[in-house]
């Protein structure tokens, strides 16, 4: 894993590769006491002729830095974050699986980790990054089943909704465990000003389509930008669909043609049925899917099976480790 | 310092006091990735003659068991969390100031420590308490000056607001920070729902007082349960005043009488003037306020000089250690 450290306010030093295990941090820190945390979370991909890449890390870094902003934290900066990734995934290139078994999941950490009493800004902050071989579980597992939570909201407006603050997390557990033990796969939340509109599930964004226009909420401060939703809502535009960022209420949901969810760990996926209070209702999954089509745009893109026209992908030297 | 783990849904073991210092974490850990954590806020009081006692613990006991309950952890049992507060307060008898120059202040942590690398809940936990002496600031200070903040709520309805979470804290400080860059002392919170009635502060309750009538919001939810809010509602129903909890407006709270504030650290502080948008109000304080008071009441309670009714205080028995 990578550990940087660096004071309040001044800059990151150059961090250092270490093996993995426990970090050593004060009981007094703003992480420990007042969820003064971001994450981030991308993947690295290993193509058919075995070159390592990673997908749009600079839009993780610029998130990292907006949510810094939100939280009062001292960010990496662009270059920092982006060569931190790729010391990481050099430093775990056995662990990136063969094309087709999975990617390498890598998790970047903002901490509040300096020692301070009252609930204020951390006075040192600990950028960390470790990283995991993660299935392809796109393939072994059919569309999702979603319940539209009416009880638990996720984020409100003045709140941290729109960045990847641990504050976010651990108070939509419950939810999602009442959801799953009912037998969904996850939870769709409503906005918590009306209760009428959707914005997303517990770690991914949310579209629908209906005919040739194809909606997602808008990132107004309650939903994560998420890097998939900004992928997938261009390659839906170049395929000629009409993208829409608007609000999305639940009627129009249960009208939608077909439903799908995006985010990093689960790429493009169908949502086979959603389910608002006794109403249960069915969406188009499968090859016929607007989903299945830009799952496989998008993962061609990242594995190399296409040439990549955006830009997107960066190459890991592998002589520079 | 005390520490003790336990896996989840099991029971925690007896912990041990150690010296105070850094802890050894996961980087996979709930509390690092996703804010899984709780804590507690209660202070130990030397009296007159040499006892050393805390107050209300049983109080702090409970509010985590229902926080623990809301974020899927698994919490010590009442005696468990006030045994351990007794054994850390005793391991620090000499840190306990003496009456009239402060008290010690104790943070209990309850941490979802175990690693798992998705939204879920921890597979260990580890309660963890430390302390720390604090002057008596309510004599240097004067009232505070309030800012009402209409840009960022603290909490939602189906949030964590109503539980000490360490997910409600970081996102108020940039809120905090701008308030007191302006010359406020601190910020009241709104409701996110209509952004018409008052809340609470960062870290206290808050009452309004107009003749007979002492106001203060109803904890359904998006505020926290405070323990000194309970015990100064009811010490001010003992001397005759009508103690309503209720929904208040910001335009009732313009035109109180008085407005004071509740919370383990200020115990009960004047509010002198608050300010929304460019209104600015000025409040009664001093002699003649029921804060005054209200606060001698509550102090002569916890440090013995006049005799606990309520059988508010727990001795720490100096021989136990
Ligand atoms: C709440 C939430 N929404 C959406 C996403 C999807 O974002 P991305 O596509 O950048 O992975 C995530 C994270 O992955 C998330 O945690
Ligand atoms: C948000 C908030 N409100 C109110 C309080 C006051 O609670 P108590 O009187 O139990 O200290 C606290 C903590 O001290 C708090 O953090």
């Amino acid at each position: 894993m990578y550990v940087a450290k660096c004071r309040q306010g001044e800059s990151f030093t150059q961090g250092k590769i270490v093996p993995y295990g426990d970090i050593s941090i004060s009981p007094c820190s703003p992480i420990l006491n007042y969820g003064q945390g971001l994450f981030e979370g991308l993947k690295a991909y290993r193509t058919e002729d075995d070159r390592i890449r990673i997908f749009r890390p600079d839009q993780n870094a610029l998130r990292m830095q907006t949510g810094a902003e939100r939280l009062c934290m001292t960010p990496p900066t662009l270059e920092q974050f982006v060569e931190a990734v790729k010391q990481t995934v050099l430093a775990n290139k056995k662990w990136v699986p063969p094309p087709g078994k999975g990617t390498l999941y890598i998790r970047p950490l903002l901490l509040g980790s300096g020692a301070t009493l009252g609930v204020a800004p951390a006075p040192e902050y600990t950028f960390l990054i470790y990283a995991s071989p993660v299935g392809d579980y796109h393939k072994v597992s059919s569309g999702l089943n979603l319940k539209v939570d009416h009880k638990y909201h996720r984020a409100h407006s003045g709140g941290t909704g729109g960045v990847k603050s641990c504050t976010n997390y651990s108070p939509v557990v419950k939810s999602l465990l009442e959801a799953k033990s009912a037998g969904f796969s996850d939870v769709l939340f409503l906005d918590a000003a009306t209760g009428r509109n959707i914005e997303e599930l517990t770690a991914c964004n949310i579209f629908i389509v209906k005919g040739n226009i194809v909606s997602t909420p808008p990132t107004s401060g309650t939903i994560l930008p998420g890097v998939t939703r900004k992928s997938i809502s261009e390659l839906a535009h170049d395929i000629g669909y009409q993208v829409e960022e608007r609000d999305v209420s639940v009627d129009e949901l249960l009208e939608a043609e077909e439903v799908f969810c995006t985010g990093t760990a689960v790429v493009v996926k169908a949502v086979e049925t959603v389910t608002f209070h006794d109403k249960k209702v069915k969406y188009r999954t499968g090859e016929a899917a607007l989903s299945t089509k830009l799952h496989s745009m998008l993962t061609n893109i990242q594995m190399g099976v296409v040439e990549d026209k955006k830009g997107w992908m960066v190459d890991i030297d592998p002589c520079q480790g």
